[in-house]
């Protein structure tokens, strides 16, 4: 049976159609997923983004018509993908093991129909099993993951447990369900985590991208590499994006903000590329904690977040059909 | 080792000394022990009362000196009664089951020492290990529970698990920790919980007291009944309070807000009175909601109810020891 | 066509069904339907009840699930009544004239069908349609009106204009819909409207409780008073509950606060009691203004003035049915 | 020159008529006068009363047109006492002895034209110079003190300084302007002053009402008393209400709250009672902090209980008129 | 008669001198007039702009004494222009045409006189009459429109009306007013408009900068090439600033947040750019909506967009009548 | 004796060991001292930033354990340097000449052991204490100061005072502490000071970079600039950072909000690079105010900032003594 939204009316993402889970024919044919994972047990400090799914489901001013055509890709991508949404897990905050589980099983049912699912956090833990999933479908160590964030999310355990939001990477990679070389993290910065984490992590191979190298270089460039590596022996990429990347000035509505972060338009500009450039088996958007959040402004930006994803998923599929696309940067009137 | 705050820098409840839960001859000697419950892993809807503890405990304008000399009761509970600050217990939120045992632990070493835990919440699910550690020292079944809430909280199961905020109160009675006949509820209201739960509290003989009730007789007549049940065979009372008893509009900073409640001098007065004529073996103050909270106002309630029950615990045993004692609504100053 | 909330994602009164206006067949059945106003255009200072209707029908913690049994009342009025949810009507607030003919038209509908209309505004603009629409359904005049309110709403003209939130009782009693005699009006406080006006307004025979008389007489007296005025040679009562009849503290979610008011503990009541004494023909809950709400506690309070009228209304059928019924202020569980 | 507001846009209080201090035929006819005192260096915790003069000028969603007719009183108290505002006085919050030098020399100048001036505040080191001032006009120990506060603030000293929010009734009453035994305090409640200060209030006879006190004999009583003592061997009657004296709950903003306060109709209510049967002097209103504020919910009600004061007066003018008043319980339309 | 602020007290732009505008006589020398425009009831989603103008008026630290000096032009535009304000235009939002109509009559009058209006909304709606007024006084199509948004407000009709918020520029295309190829518009990006709307500006001509264009070529190059056409074959400039432009985080309080924009620095530096090198003939700043916002902050931004435009203009004076002019980017002090 | 937090519960910057400052033994060794300056009075405007020393103390989210290993540095300055926190001074807002004279003898004191002081404040005001102080022991004269700024904070008097948050520059430059032509302004921005004030600075020789010019130019450009200036003929340099020199999107906590500020990454990359760079021999960092604050933003931004000084100074001394160290922008993982 279809859980809504676990806190608070139903509703869908920006009005896409509803769908039942547990009746795959009524979802088999989408392009993409929406899935709410409104889980905040595994916050380290300030907890309620288990809010996080309604208020992106709902955050927009326009009709929730489940149609959004993109001035800047010319697609939309609700409709031409065809998004549907299959409400949330019961995920209660208090019993991470059983709400992981059960998020894992609902990833992997939805990639194992070759639909991309599509996570609405919830706290970083859920990247775990959102990526165990994919790369069930994918194969295992088949999956590259790029993954924006203040942190690294490396932590050995967290409270003297193995899960948690600091610590999600970590288990993944020695899972083997995502190879350590093939993780890239943007937009690290601040004091965490200690020397031994990064040690481990280097022996994993993982190439993370701290702030002051994103300045040094500027963000396109760091994409490129990114990119390369992605694209290097894997077969897919999963994008994971804790909103905290994102300086708190735009992004104060979430649980752990670090100061100095990337702009919303970086962001935006940077995730509309990666879907572009890159083939997308899953996603998800974290940290969302609307009760940290004023006049909404985090939660519309996690939204945007997931609309560029999806929008790059379907340009990317038309210009792969050879249809003509039109390049965000160009002129949208005029100069021709 | 001693855990100050869980979250945030350490600090005790209003300058009162620290001490380490592990060195019993630290702490042996007071009269009342704070502890911070600093869980909101049982919520089912809002969370943020992890961040409860450090807010009573900080929520004041005067100087953090470890002493409160209270107008209306003409004591300085702090002082009088030696009040000691034993931190937080580290109570992950997500992982119900380890941190209600952690919790368990050390408010029943408190009650061992024959000190009066006072633990701040929290969500309401810390009522269970709180009752049950006290009850291991008073007598199982002996100690009467004095409750203070919008909702019952004697709800059979809760996202499908035992505990949460929702069914505490229904594990005491199971338990036998506390006997339904002696369980005394005040302040109900609203839509919930359902027949079905009503019938099983009737079976238990509980006594709720809804606010229809509550203003129809009046808060002082409500409070001689049920002080009354209360020292019938039983040996010592516990009380807690949930601070969403009090209307939304003086106690906006809670999960789950229920308008029409208390105000919060009735609360205030109620709980000094309790303190004064009962015998207080432990008490919990929870839902305390940061996130949610405006200008502390919240935090500040939560501050003085401790502050009223101390005091009319410390006015009690003044008065016990046959030391002129002054009434609250004595004039503070002058038609002598 | 069913238009749902029409800011922002389609859910129900706390999920009572969805009916379609337009098919009568689908709610004809209906003991209440729920109608948003989500109006404010005719606000003379500050805007944004428009938000009110979506506010008060997601204002709640537990499931929405279309049902609420209600602790005080022994009955669960969504379901006993047999409530449905007919979306929002159309009203864009820039167009004063349109909206309202669009309400009144829907209004109409309803209560001709013997629905009970229960409209969520918006601002008390709506009180003017909503009461000419019950009124064509009872009988023009035969309506009496109880209304509670900071403020009269009897201006001749705002801003030039006939029809905005201070002029809607003076067009109702004007046109006829209802007598002046009849019209109830209990909490007016403060400093208007000017003499001009109060003499207009006895000369219709208004029956005004300000505050003040409120205070020396008690709430209980007054709804006495007003209860036996509105029931003489009248067949209905229409109850219009302008939110900023409560003080500000407990609703500061609103366009013109007015300190002093009620508490909402008192508000609660007498609705309630309303609803179990007098025959209800409609209702409406305006002035619910989320941007000025803090923690959602104005919308709370709208969402239970809406549930305590209802359930006001269920009460009184199951009495008159003669089934038994349990009075609110009765011990809820124990002495008996 | 006229400072007008010394932080922000000039505006008066409700657009009452503006007037040069300095010129004394503008305002010496007049009935009363605003006079702005924006100084915050007084406080022992929260500022941000400096804002408090403009915010209470301002705090309506009427036209602000220096006419406010009464409801309760039947008098338009703005008009018919001739009201006008003199600005503020320039305060500096970091020259604590200057302010207060500056603020005494406007006040007293205001009194000393039989004018009664109204002090917007500021923090509460104002009543220093307010109570001075007009105690030169009145007679030095003529004037009674009706003081509203959930604090006493008669400390000997705050860091160190003879001056401070803590210490101005302690200033006034060792001045000799104000007697001791002539001090009534209403509303005190929480932990301070220590046992020694309270001694030396007893000392001086004042007579404080703990909230407790007030709970137990009621509002009235307590009323009853205070006007008694005040007119007994005293020419006149100032009026000092800090707005903490109410709830927080429905006076957020403010620097130290103290929970367990009165209700706004209870203030209200008392001071339009104090002002129809005493001989008002002068009056401050102090604490309003808008940078805690909600919706300007404290601003409103700072803004009303100067509109109580003055309609008191003007309807004991009219009173001692001989003219035929109406009591504010009387019902305001109808049951003749 | 002159209306001041239309909602709260009256003050003027930053202290500058008020002005009837009934009275030619008193403002016709002015270099630039402001107007406020408090109509929201356009908005197609959060209201509350109608406070923008008092909002945009008062936002300042400093002296509001109708002195301005820029450092960054050498310019006290405020004085060196001699701006007036004329208060507000009634413009109840009930009534969109009567508000529009009354507006327009009010912008007509003032740019007949040879005076800039600067028209704070408000919201956008009024640009339709703002820039059919100027252009009445310019040249029917003799007016260049350079419009910052992140919407295009194109549509055909709103709620089947034809004036809102999101029509004014396809209305003042189609009346002549402005040429479509005449109209430029920078910042554009997320949803909206469709398809239909986009080619319906692509066949008037309309040059719109998506905010991909902007990133990828720079601001500095799209404004060279926004001049240019705006100064070919036209007389004059229309500048339309809506706030939400800028990046949510730095303009949280507007009614339709689009995450992604400009950065409020980049907002400032264009405008003072293009009031220095083309010829002003009116403007208007829009969409600022107070109740949505923080600390003032985009309060704040709206002030300084207005004093960015005014310095220009007072710059571009300066430079054409032959005196020396600093350059914005020139070293303020030293290194000469 | 030890100050702890002036208001509030006592606790060290992110857990550093608390001294006494009367006991220099304590902290003698130490290679840098926080210094709390709750001190407010000084402001002209909006006050709260008394509370800024606690609040950027506490503003984090990982334990406050004394350790904060930067990701950027590869140093853990609170540890490498041995930071320790003197508490605050006692700095009555009321009372300036005492607070500042209190706050120079506790600077002094610092700088005289040779241990770096970080002074929080507070105001700006405090600028004039701390600078002096440092130019006591490093020679009177000898400091340049680097100032980062909205404002220039060099008037001449702030309400007819020496002494406040808009003189404390001129104060310094006037008593020859420092020198003007060795004062580095760096974002100033807006419409003061007026030309006169300007007219003295340029006669200083002082070197202001306006934001038009960090844009033009490039923040990297300026900081050369700047650096080489400071590092001529003088010994150290102290830096005082106004929090509001970053735009009020990213620091809306702030008493006089500019728009067009620069980004928080600007700020934390240059205050680095300073500290690199340049021989820190003081800072402070000022005008963060709590009460305007959203979500703590600014608070950690206050606490970032300290954070980067200290890293660039450990990694100074690092690299002085040889040690081979990591440059900011290189790869902080793999591409080895």
């Amino acid at each position: 049976m279809r859980l809504g939204n676990m806190y608070g009316p139903d509703h869908t993402f920006l009005g896409v159609p509803a769908a039942d889970p547990d009746d795959t024919r009524q979802w088999a044919a989408a392009g993409a997923a929406i899935i709410g994972a409104p889980f905040d047990g595994g916050t380290s400090h300030r907890a309620g983004c288990r809010f996080g799914p309604q208020a992106m489901r709902a955050a927009d001013y326009l009709p929730h018509d489940g149609s959004r055509p993109s001035l800047a890709l010319g697609v939309d991508a609700l409709v031409d993908l065809g998004v549907v949404d299959l409400g949330d897990v019961e995920m209660p905050s208090g019993d991470v093991e059983r709400s992981l589980a059960a998020l894992e099983e609902r990833v992997r049912a939805v990639a194992a129909a070759s639909v991309v699912p599509i996570i609405l956090g919830g706290d970083h833990t859920i990247a775990l099993p959102d990526v165990r999933a994919v790369a069930h479908h994918v194969g295992w160590g088949r999956v590259a993951v790029i993954h924006f964030d203040a942190h690294a999310d490396t932590g050995d355990t967290q409270w003297g447990s193995l899960y948690g939001h600091g610590t999600p990477m970590r288990r993944l990679i020695e899972s083997g369900a995502c190879r350590g070389d093939r993780f890239l993290q943007i937009g690290l910065r601040g004091y965490w985590p200690e020397p031994e984490t990064l040690a481990w992590m280097a022996e994993q191979g993982m190439r993370s991208f701290e702030m002051a190298e994103v300045v040094a270089r500027g963000l396109d460039a760091v994409l490129d590499e990114a990119l390369l590596i992605a694209g290097d022996d894997c077969d897919a990429v999963f994008l994971s994006v804790d909103v905290d990347v994102v300086d708190p000035g735009a992004a104060p509505g979430t649980g752990t903000p670090e100061p100095g972060g990337l702009t919303s338009r970086q962001l935006l500009d940077a995730v509309r590329r990666i879907a572009m450039e890159a083939p997308l088996a899953g996603m998800d958007v974290v940290e969302v904690a609307p009760p940290y959040d004023h006049a909404d402004i985090t939660a519309y930006l996690g939204n945007r977040v997931v609309l560029e994803a999806l929008g790059g998923m379907a340009w990317r599929a038309k210009q792969r059909r050879g249809d003509a696309v039109r390049h965000p940067s160009d002129p949208l009137l005029g100069r021709d």
